[in-house]
């Protein structure tokens, strides 16, 4: 792995890097789009390749231990040759979804008894065998086993949890010490800072986690229903203490506003679910804000989805066109606003990136937030 | 309107030809994607025009008269622009859908009264209506308003009702007399030929559709639950029938088996729901077999999904993941089936077309069936 550091912004904190791992070169700022399980929900993955053009995505531990399961995967030679995705990949610890999901869970000092969402059946997550399962999915990123504290969280829980995500941290280290790597590839490891919604447990958080000397570094726990003012202000603490010349990751954010925001204080790499579930309900992300394309008022609008948009769909298709198959509940519908959002998102990653490199980052993000903040 | 006979089989009576409609020439024999409310399901239009190529598509008169509405179509200039397809289109006449999807149908000399499916409204289709609907929709090739009969269906039945549709035919044709085309493109009228399973009453109607000397010919009331054998011999007994310097349309029909049948019969296009319908349900038509991709056998082939596949899903994607799809009932898996069948289905036609020209179809027609009919 090797993360070259382009530029910082003189107006903001925000950074343009290149992040080098085995199947490819990132662009930073990034934003990864969530592939669940084994696929970003209704995108071919030569769309991804060719159109949204993400260099990385994501996918979740949890959800692909469940289904195909381990073994499926390690008999394929790892998620990316299942798949028939030869970017990057990074894969979350699972630990977000055996708290949003499960049922049932048991958080010990050991790990996590749950209840599949699926069928009820028992597992049992650690440190060590989360290492394991993201060994044999084989993404090019894997994250720390931690535990995500809910919003709001009471000080003493989130100080106990925090310490606990500590020592798990050192039981994944541990681990990996001991094993080679899988498959013919590198896995990069990236451990996590925790500490909810309070600066003094971020900031101890923050030092711990940038005293382990990890190739990158995330930021767990937030976007979890707390007000933006609070995700930015622990983003803030947290990116002034991580090291400089580590990529930094902000887990589960947001929408384009938050990431422009958090591109400001320093994130390198973003993902979410929200432009991909917001474009399965008719969402849809553009630069001059948000549309819902299920209202009347698209109806006969026969001009294209999104003049200014990056992908086909945004020339192929009016919004007249959308409007109809949403209201007939035509799958094909889901299929074009979740290119569309991607699509917008990538844009807006890269545009963030060609800017803090022409040095007028600030400027522009500041009349992007104002333009998106409207419904169209 | 122009059709083109370039060569009869010397072993059966299949025909290679081209029609030439103002939005482009089709080879036939054709298939033509089921287009239901302006979508092809869950497929991109551009990969119907890069990946599938179908020439031809067809849509439904009454799903798109219920939605989006003959208003919203008309303000569009027509279904081509409104969906953004190119190609050519042919519309059925909406016989069919009132028939087997809406409530309280009654049908009358006058027409047939029926309520919607969508929200119990009520509508009145007659012969003189549909023709003004379908020129809203403004395809390149218009159906006849017919009545489909069921099957079984009793002969006084089938007689009156056969005798019915062509009276609805004058109609039919006086109406089209007496208007202009709505958009700047000509619109081909097809005829239908009825009269169940009775051999009889097939002669009489396709006497009776030959004699009103129509730029095409359509063939309706099978494919609604006879066995294949009875559709074969009436295929028959109207191709023979029916002239052959005319296109011959075998409505909604129907398996690969059943389209090759029928062309060694002397049809010319086809329209079935079937490999869109099945895909869905993860069924795979292949030159060696259907596969049910649901089923534990393919869990861990990793091999691609057809080796001789005509698509881009077919190299790009394994068994194994479109299995896990399914299994994880992941909507990419019914868009992957969907593309792989329609492929399937257009290579059967144009390898068809290509035999006939080669002067072996009957040779290979009975080698496919005999594959064709495998489990895999
Ligand atoms: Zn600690
Ligand atoms: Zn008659």
């Amino acid at each position: 792995m090797d993360f070259t550091l382009l530029k910082t912004d003189v107006g903001s904190k925000a950074r343009a890097g290149t992040l080098t791992l085995d199947h490819g070169s990132i662009e930073t700022p990034i934003f990864m789009p969530v592939g669940t399980v084994g696929t970003v929900k209704s995108v071919h993955q030569r769309e991804l390749r060719e159109d949204i053009k993400p260099d990385i995505i994501l996918g979740n531990t949890y959800h692909l231990y469940l289904r195909p399961g381990i073994e499926i995967l390690e008999q394929a030679g790892g998620l990316h040759k299942f798949m028939g995705w030869e970017g990057n990949i990074l894969t979350d610890s699972g630990g977000y979804q055996v708290y949003s999901l499960s049922n049932n869970r048991k958080i010990k000092e050991e790990g996590v008894h749950f209840k599949s969402h699926i069928d009820g059946s028992k597992h049992f997550f650690t440190p060590e065998n989360v290492m394991e399962i993201q060994r044999s999915i084989g993404a090019d990123i894997i994250m720390a086993f931690d535990e995500c504290t809910p919003y709001p969280c009471e000080y003493g829980y989130a100080k106990n949890s925090m310490h606990m995500t500590h020592r798990w941290l050192e039981r994944c280290i541990e681990h990996l010490k001991k094993v080679p790597f899988k498959y013919d590839y590198a896995q990069t490891f990236f451990p996590i800072v925790q500490g909810s919604t309070y600066t003094d447990l971020r900031k101890q958080s923050a030092e711990y986690i940038a005293g382990v000397n990890a190739d990158g570094n995330a930021i767990g726990g937030l976007s979890v229903g707390e007000p933006a003012e609070e995700m930015y202000a622990m983003a803030e603490v947290v990116c002034d203490i991580l090291p400089q010349d580590k990529p930094r990751y902000l887990m589960g954010v947001g929408t384009p506003i938050n990431i422009l925001e958090n591109i400001a204080l320093g994130v390198d790499m973003f993902d979410c679910v929200m432009p991909t579930r917001n474009a399965r309900n008719g969402m849809l992300f553009t630069s001059e804000g948000t549309i819902n394309i299920k209202n009347k008022k698209w109806e006969n609008d026969f001009s294209p989805l999104d003049p200014s948009g990056m992908t086909f769909v945004d020339s192929d298709y009016s919004k007249a066109y959308l409007r109809h198959l949403f209201a007939a509940n035509e799958y094909l519908g889901k299929q074009i606003a979740t290119i569309h959002n991607l699509g917008f998102y990538l844009w807006l990653v890269r545009t963030a990136r060609e800017r803090i490199l022409s040095g007028d980052f600030s400027d522009w993000k500041n009349k992007m937030v104002n333009q998106m903040n409207k419904r169209l």
